[in-house]
């Protein structure tokens, strides 16, 4: 990560009337993020076990310039023009990581293909 | 992760009088899990940028068996019982990551030697 990049935990709450569709979404833009973008380092999102509405998203760009490559996408375009009406609120919370020699890897598992398997 | 492995936000409020001193604490306790336990799969804590006292730590436990021996390691009760007067308060939310195909790798930075260096 260089000097200006990004640590965020970014807290949505959705409608729980769009929770599934929401999901779909969340997923579609992680997975894409990770798998094409060097300058997206992590993007993970969780649930509340006690309210699956309560999403937190650990997200990491390299660097300025990665984040605005990032939100200028097709695919976080997609997600966020697509999922404006299913989300409650958002915060933006930028935090820095105590450690810094304490690392993260986040990948999307290569087995899980994208394209639809032909085996 | 097996099936009874935890995923977990911990969000801790410290006292403003004692946050240097927490901190020691927090970066010890993560250094050393992630170190020396295998299922200590997590151990990411970070702090808001706008309140360095507000802390998250992204915990993941491999199994029920991996957290009770982590909450009954020497470490993790040095950290526990030497920081009570420190927190505020604690908040333990357990998540479920919203994409299983999304996976994280977390360790200390191979080139951080935990032993002073003799160079």
């Amino acid at each position: 990560m260089q000097a200006d990049g990004i640590v965020r935990l970014s807290k949505i709450q959705v409608n729980p009337d769009y929770l599934d569709e929401y999901m779909k979404y969340a997923v579609e833009v992680g997975t894409i993020s990770l798998e094409t973008e060097p300058g997206v380092l992590t993007m993970y999102a969780v649930a509340d076990k006690d309210n699956p509405c309560n999403i937190t998203i650990l997200e990491t760009y390299a660097s300025q310039e990665a984040y605005k490559s990032h939100i200028s996408s097709d695919h976080f375009q997609k997600y966020k023009q697509g999922t404006l009406h299913m989300v409650d609120s958002l915060l933006l919370d930028d935090v820095t990581p105590i450690n810094p020699d304490n690392r993260i890897i986040n990948f999307i598992n290569p087995s899980a293909a994208s394209e639809p398997s032909h085996d």
